[in-house]
């Protein structure tokens, strides 16, 4: 069966326009005479490419100047040691708040580097079912940051409130939710997202800092790991991905084309609406997260069984939707309903979830 | 004007019927619904991708099973940290040779991690224009491994022969040369390259590993650093760069298709000579390297005067052919003549080149 929807977690679906774009100008990007993919990364065309997709950013979050936004590779797994690596050289000390397997693996890297990286507050021991409240957080307000994963991609869930850090640095692992709304990142000391849920296709991460937070990392930092060198460079210190950056220009356009991020919120909103409306509405499907909490990108629910989830996954299959099946460490269902996901796409699932549900109860 | 013969050092040209397929194929794969850039690499569409890429370097390259075939991000650049982060852990000692840019910048790199890193042979006094011959090697036997910049993109020459170093691992940056002809990988303990050159788009970083070489690294490297991690998860500890991979794919199938890379061989050396005969028979053009260790792919040479070399650049160019401006280090011509460029293009160039010295002479 042919994929009509495809609510992946990551790489997932990009805007079509772009992809009709990008397939138009893939052998002759506009004239040329070459593809982006050939182009040298010193030359006048792909240079115009990075740095209107460094000023697209800076206009669709409203990033303000000292502020750096860097073109990067590894995906935010890298970034678990980089924002170590580069921010623990001051005081050697970090509180991390875990919400979900991606915050508790940022977590448990930043221990490869650090004196003293802390646990400020976790719902681990609820089974990631919520995100803590401020009262709950033990800051450290001598910490070199504060770190936390602002959607948790796995289980669900999304910091719905920016926890206040006091002067402490707070870095946010925004993968899963950049782009999907208005932010206001003069909160923030450092973003970081891989590129392929919102942004971009896969090999690219995106990372937002502050400049004051550029200083020289702990000895040993490999350079290319090295904010501070990246930043200088414009990043490139080497040939950076050319191909992702370009697909990322023109997914800011696209966002930028229909209203910025405060019509892809509406949208995203009234997308999330549907599913959500239809779970509260029936004790077939059960959900995990704390509604309060509950994530706008990543949607997850279950049967009463694991051999009903098998079937849900095989039958929404068959009818055209891919990837449905929850991550392997959760199980369940979960769908993933990105920027480019359409509302048909909701109204489709959710007719399928119905007739499943009147199928199988 | 419009490229029509891109010298690229890289991102570079690439086959033109790489480019037609993945253009068909960019906005539905094979009829599946999905563009590559879409699929999760977790999904079987993208499953069997990158097997099959994985399968066919070992076919095309002829690569033991006791090697592994990694798909890596960060460019060789980051390799530079990668190899003494992965393999100094037993003794911390280890030689590099110098003939170029890179393979300096490795050595400088390599400083970061390890208790010895010494140069065993240079020819930087003599401005790279030759490789040191064996003899001229003082390798240590006790070394974890020894380092070579095979082909050297900046200053065009290239090593010609394997040093011997004993039981000592050899590692091989082949950036620049990998996939241009057949070589032995069993007298290599790791190569390595970025793709951006004879492989695929920028992005992506290819690197064989024998396997015996895959041991537990130095305390305080990133997880995503670790060749173990990544040979575990074979290149998915996280997400890999799919688009890069998906053209690399096409192109070593593409490489297959026209006989592998005995018949590609072949055609580089033809083309090459079409250029290296025309600058030894006038004495217009000058070239730095010794005719022995001239590099098949990036071929530099200069006029008598800067500003004569000013006036070829921008000539070439209005031309029709883009990037022949040497690298900014060392100035002149360089002409990237990598697998993808047509032989057409080495005759357009020489009759560009012998039409520019009769008007300048």
């Amino acid at each position: 069966m042919k994929t009509l929807y495809n609510f992946s977690a990551g790489p997932s679906v990009l805007p079509k326009e772009v992809l009709l774009d990008a397939q138009k100008n893939l052998v002759d990007y506009e004239g040329c005479g070459m593809s982006v993919m050939e182009m040298s990364h010193r030359a006048k065309e792909f240079d115009d490419i990075i740095k209107a997709t460094e000023k697209k950013f800076h206009e669709i979050l409203g990033i303000p100047d000292n502020y750096k936004v860097l073109f990067l590779q590894g995906g935010a797994t890298q970034q678990f040691a980089m924002v170590p690596m580069n921010l623990l050289a001051k005081k050697g000390k970090a509180d991390y708040i875990l919400t979900g397997n991606f915050a508790s693996a940022a977590y448990k890297e930043a221990q490869l580097f650090g004196k003293k990286i802390s646990v400020a507050g976790s719902t681990k021991e609820e089974t990631f079912k919520r995100i803590p409240d401020q009262n709950e957080l033990k800051l450290d307000p001598d910490a070199d940051y504060v770190h936390i994963c602002e959607n948790n991609t796995i289980i669900g869930s999304k910091w719905k409130y920016i926890p206040n850090t006091g002067s402490v640095p707070l870095v946010s692992d925004m993968s899963s939710c950049i782009l999907s709304e208005p932010i206001d990142v003069t909160k923030y000391g450092l973003i970081y997202a891989g590129a392929q849920k919102n942004i971009a296709p896969a090999g690219l991460t995106v990372v937002i800092i502050r400049k004051d937070l550029i200083y020289a990392p702990l000895p040993g930092t490999p350079t290319m790991l090295n904010y501070g060198v990246m930043a200088e460079n414009d990043s490139m210190k080497n040939t950076p991905p050319c191909w992702a950056i370009y697909i990322c220009k023109l997914v800011l356009e696209y966002l930028l084309g229909i209203g910025g991020l405060k019509e892809m919120k509406k949208r995203n909103e009234e997308k999330a609406k549907i599913l959500y409306d239809y779970l509260d509405s029936t004790d077939f499907y059960k959900t995990h997260v704390a509604p309060k909490d509950r994530s706008m990108m990543n949607v997850t629910f279950r049967t009463s069984s694991e051999q009903l989830d098998d079937k849900f996954a095989s039958e929404s299959k068959a009818a055209g939707m891919s990837n449905l099946k929850g991550h392997r460490d959760v199980g369940g269902m979960r769908a993933s309903i990105y920027n480019a996901m359409p509302k048909e796409g909701l109204v489709y699932l959710v007719d399928f979830m119905k007739k499943f549900e009147k199928e199988n109860r």
